[in-house]
């Protein structure tokens, strides 16, 4: 099974990344993990990237807030899709981030999920492998009809108690 | 090779939309194109996304403007993934497409390109596809140098003129 | 009476909707309440809402946060009125829920109140319901009455201080 | 039947309002027009508002733009329930008119539907009819039908042609 | 000396306003504080601002949060200057209240200060009254002066520490 | 009776502008017109405010876009009222020169009215006037009843005809 | 005297990047002008920054509109300082642009100017050569002295027209 | 070597400011602290600004917050660059100040940076003195390097955890 790159942009972004960490972990999915700046270390970001396809990655989440140019950066650098998870900072409530990630010019896509959105980074990863892996796509059915369940269960107690 | 399922929420979204055909006629890569509302025809929007892998479907593009709920609407009956194009409409600059498609609650994600982003979307389609698929990763990488190389003729012809 | 149906998306939101609640009791009107999601139960949610109007239901109101659907998706199955109350989540200050629910496509209106407006959906609920009932109208009056009051007399306590 | 209410705040907003009017004749609703300014004509707008359960109205249409305050006015005035529709102006692309309609305090709702959708406000008035008025439920019913009909035919000629 | 109208629309609002108040007691104008909702006591609020003129004041500060209407339900019923202090709530940061209160349409002003900018507010007024009023002017301008003064001492005190 | 003063940053502010002058005149009420940038001459746009009130101006007015610092400029060099129009430009709607009129710091406050809104910049004006001034106030309650005409007269158009 | 270097990150940005170098040859400053995309080319983006300082450059200006990291990407690669230009483009008003350019992360500044504001991008870039070279700074305090005259020519023009 | 001005509009910037001081300490980079408001004592701000490439200033910094005027202010008097750090407050999470900082109007630019971004203020303003001077250059170039340090012992250890 391929893996999955995990790449933040700041050590800040780890208590956001580990609920990407523990969805893939959940799933069952490879996964390495990263802290590369698009800034501070910008070789080292390419190269991870230009790598990624040949060193058995199936697609790259980046963890970015403010002017978040991480999940650009990467996916200039590879045909491998990259999902860009904006991370909410101490100004303007992660719009910075989520515009910066999203609004790609033509011929690099970045998937972008919602601001602070890891668990999303992570199933839409499990999602691009589910492509073409039966496994993956069965356990992610099953994490769908789990998430179902919980739902009624909770309608059930909330429409009898109130 | 899989192919892609595009989904417009109205036909007025077929501007926009036809530069996701003829990127994907660009690369090769098979598609059928549907008007499935979410609203209006919501029965059948969930049957095409229920059906879509069986159906030998690979990834699904939704455009959508407004209150933009097809990408999520599609992406809450299929665990293949879906791409969401936020569409410009005549108030607020596709500022409420894009966060109706982008800030998805955690469980179903919708991998969101840029505002009116839809050649982006059949890259990312692509790249999707590319995971397992050598030759579609080739075609992408080949179109990356056709790029690559046009940047360069435009800064050969404008920095030779300034 | 008709029943005035309560729908979250999610049970975090029942803080927010036991405003709701409770003015529904201090004016006597009968309700349900669910925990439905657009996403993760679209089945459940929209059978709620195509028989809502066979079981008695007057109106729906939905409560939802970040890329609000759910007021739109039960709106999909129903020519019932259906009221949206966007909720604040951690990031953007309730903007997105707010657009997600307000900027319904033509042909599926969802009464959009004010974010965490919960008291508003319910008194709007009542006052759907107070077209042809007139002790639901008269109850709102006296309501509107008492709050005059409310107001008078913090207005005689305040200017007498000052 | 009940009348529905069709207020706007200047004439300017005619061309807006005009697709309310055209749905409610559509839908063989009976309605007035007018033209009231919450600022300039307050009494007039209060009296109207005032007298519109008496008057045989069901529910009154607000139309307003900039810091729209007209359908706050009108709701402050009656129990009925009062549709807001934003209007976009030359500045802030609609925002601040559907900030100052929906965002209504605690006690006063009003029904907001999406800037300029005049045609989901009379929509949404003929669903508050239809609570207790099975033949405009089964004209809205048919009317869902005829929109599903639309999108699917579309869907034929779409799905055929690409 | 002609006195100024404090009027809140709920008296959560008077931490703010106190600001207003304090400001007004420093620079010794009279002053009444009243707690008048545009909406659930607009009789009493349109009635305090018809006969404001009659009754010495010489500008009215109006408070309000949210879709704050109340300064242009003031303004609507005199022709006095109406100060309009938008006041932050619970989302939105304040926005809401501030397009609200500022985009007024045409024939009806609102003189608007910052959002929670109550100080301001009554300095406004102190200058409105300055027009014709000497002692108000030396007044403000005494207070310009201890401002300016205290902006240099803590100008020595920080350049001599850094 | 005192001058307005009117103040444009640039004399592309002009079209704008021109509807208070349009205003004033109309109100018969003395003014004089200035184009002083707050950041190309500045020591014009001060003494121009410091010796306003002996030149025996009651007001200013001024216009600006973008980071609209005019008003502010002018009211940190005078204890008169300066009423701040932020005027929309090529970018951001007015969202820009709106913040930067209204949102002033705690000493110096500016009177701030709609982006483009020069018409209630002058009516304004005429308020802070009317104070102390009777004819004045007579003349705007004049054309208040003459706004209020005017809309009733096509209320009574329109609602003929619908 | 050290060279500008204009960057811009499609051939599109040119009728904005126009007006830096009408101002760059006003002011007498060398610059050379180059198209590199950060994404399309981000090597030969890097390439010309990290050799900017030793071919002569003093300071770069880039121009990029939508996720707009080109003027990051420069940055990281040079510790000249870059000048950054939101450029508007289709959607969101350049406000998408202006974030992604000023919210740098803390390390690698940006010097961000107005969206669109190409004129100031030169003038800024000369004043940075201005702080060592005294010819560029009498350059700039002479173009500083006919802007200001242009001003009082255009208010003698208005103060005696109106 | 060339001094670095800072300047606050309040002594309530100094904890944002203090980073850019700690900034220019670690670069041995002179520098002055000044608090001067551009609307309390816009004189001395003025006359700082003037006399400050006389007085062996480089570049000024510039701290303000709500309706930032400071930076542009100190721009207008004079020709070298001014860094603008818009200062986030109460309301508004920053947006205000970093419009009325950034979006200044043609000839008078402000240098901005990210909100509360103090200490690429002080990168910038040391960059800008880099352009002239080779040990400033190099003092930039070795922190850059320690900080890339940082990021890969960083990415060293969490790549080694997870």
């Amino acid at each position: 099974m391929k893996k999955i790159g995990i790449v933040m942009g700041s050590d800040s972004d780890l208590p956001v990344a580990e609920k990407a960490i523990d969805t893939l972990k959940e799933l069952e999915i490879p996964y390495e993990v990263h802290v590369y700046s698009a800034h501070r270390t910008p070789i080292q970001a390419a190269e991870f990237s230009k790598n990624a396809r040949d060193n058995g990655f199936g697609a790259i989440i980046a963890f970015a807030g403010k002017a978040a140019h991480l999940a650009g950066a990467l996916a200039a650098n590879t045909t491998l899709p990259v999902i860009g998870v904006p991370v909410k900072s101490s100004t303007l409530d992660g719009l910075d981030a989520l515009l910066a990630t999203v609004q790609m010019p033509s011929g690099i896509p970045v998937a972008t999920v919602a601001i602070d959105g890891a668990q999303n980074a992570a199933l839409l990863a499990a999602q691009m492998l589910s492509i073409e892996d039966k496994e993956a796509a069965d356990k992610l059915q099953a994490k769908r009809e789990r998430d179902a369940e919980k739902v009624l269960e909770k309608d059930a107690a909330i429409s009898a108690k109130y």
